[in-house]
């Protein structure tokens, strides 16, 4: 099959060996995938990735052994987990200690024409949210993860910091709980979706508001954790999404002295991501920049690294 | 009157003015003072401090405008705050962006024969709590703010990760609260002083447990936040206590990933730290390694600073 292939450099690939069906996994033909900024990392060398990157993805059952699902429209949870260990049966199946993730480590992700997931990890997508929308179920997931971890609501001051991919769902998820929200970035141009539908937004800089309940810091910069510790009020709560190589350390002791949570924050529930999509209270067509071929996929990753793209998507089929 | 004064190097005053009495404050003859890791830090110029360090301390008041409570034994709260402000009025007065700090911040503290504070951050000592066990009730109602900030009871696994001062009567609170309570240090002879009293202790290494629900990071030490990683529980929490120059930064992607969550713990409650004193609950009679008289303070704060040496008091009178 045709797939993306990282090994030192990433290349393409047009004879990779389709992956083997092990039981209870599903053969999946890919028709979207996303660029994430983890893939970016993973062309870099992070978490010292080889094989086939991309874990956002639509595409259809094509083999399993549940014979109601072959032919379904699907995206799929990252995380295999070993459904045995304490994590696991308490419910915490995306800690697994032994688990692997999808294009992430040490299993072959989306960017290729076939994917194999266990058959728990699929969600069916809705006849509404369409192969391009299903992409975004695990990054809207994982902005859900943060309505999981904290209490958001009417009277809460909220703001998120970053106004790249994550960002902008972050903000338009937060905005679903009703706090009062403002979404501060870099970029005119990105904030301007979240201005088109109603939320207050801010340049990054002195002007600043301060005071937050909650900042969710979704920068992707090494500074971000320090802008957040100067916006969240004593004893509020920063959720962090970011993971960088360098931060400033010293401001931990902001932190300590201000009595702040900082909360980490990953991968999140497909459904509430799913019913979003669903029902349109959040909208993602504005947050794709554009949609490459499969066979382009190593101009598409270099693409999507820019400063001032949003989503990029690849078009396998 | 006499007073260890900071002022580029720390020396002996014998002189110093004795502070005014304004409305509301009660004018404190000093008994004993302790010295804490943030006094050694405001002698390496920490927080810019100009003036009589010293915030731990047990007195007599002297003077104030409640007759009731001259000839009283004291010990007080640290933080001066305006009273009016937003976090004042919602009670979070330790963290009013007026306030000053008792030997901290512009307000001269307990390193001297007399120091003042408002009468509502007084408290009077027990007759069953004496002058030098006075000293420790600012160190440990930091050690109760933990019990204020996060659950921890029967079936918690906790960690406190430092042998130290706070280390010490950290573990000592915490095993109050009926939790599966292990001691994590680098000193066999300090550990030894919580095995005394049953709690179970380790050496901080490559033989550690790991899976702990909650570690409570007292190192005082860089590293310290990179090890209670290495050894919370993924979704645990980390109470951080350790203010420091530098830390690992590239740690806080650990707490991303295994979303832990890291809060950020100072000053905290006196009336639990003085029940636990009168009822002999918490015994810090142990942690006293030395007792110098005032005049004598600088070599006090330079033999405090010495590795393996827990609280040293001064003497004032």
């Amino acid at each position: 099959m045709k797939a993306l292939v990282f090994d030192k450099r990433l290349k393409l690939v047009l004879d990779y060996p389709a992956p083997g069906l092990k039981e209870n996994e599903a053969l999946i033909r890919v028709k979207y995938a996303g660029v994430c900024a983890t893939d970016i990392e993973i062309t870099k060398g992070y978490m010292g990735f080889r094989g086939v990157p991309g874990h956002e993805f639509s595409g259809v059952v094509e083999a399993c052994g549940i014979p109601g699902l072959i032919g379904k429209r699907v995206t799929g949870e990252i995380n295999l987990s070993c459904g045995e260990c304490d994590y696991c049966r308490r419910g915490l199946r995306t800690h697994c200690p032994e688990r692997t993730v999808l294009g992430i480590f040490k299993k072959d992700g989306a960017f290729a024409e076939y994917l194999t997931l266990p058959v728990d990890n699929l969600h069916v997508l809705p006849d509404e949210v369409s192969d391009e929308e299903g992409v975004f179920v695990e990054p809207l997931a994982a902005a859900f993860e943060i309505l999981s971890q904290i209490k958001v609501g009417k009277g809460t001051r909220a703001a998120v910091l970053g106004d790249g991919r994550l960002g902008l769902l972050t903000a338009e998820v937060l905005r679903l709980s009703g706090c009062s929200l403002t979404a501060i970035g870099r970029h005119e141009e990105k904030l301007a979706i979240l201005k088109a539908i109603g939320i207050e937004t801010a340049i990054v800089g002195e002007g600043m508001r301060g005071g937050f309940d909650i900042v969710v810091e979704c920068t992707g910069r090494g500074e971000g954790l320090s802008t957040a510790l100067d916006i969240v009020r004593p004893r509020g709560t920063i959720v962090l999404k970011t993971t960088v190589a360098e931060r400033n350390s010293a401001d931990l002791n902001r932190a300590v002295i201000n009595e702040v949570t900082i909360i980490g924050s990953r991968c999140g529930p497909f459904k509430p991501a799913i019913a979003a999509l669903k029902e349109k209270s959040v909208d993602v067509a504005p947050l794709v920049s554009r949609v490459f071929p499969l066979e382009e996929g190593i101009e598409a990753v270099s693409y999507a690294s820019q400063n001032g793209v949003l989503k990029v998507l690849l078009k396998v089929e």
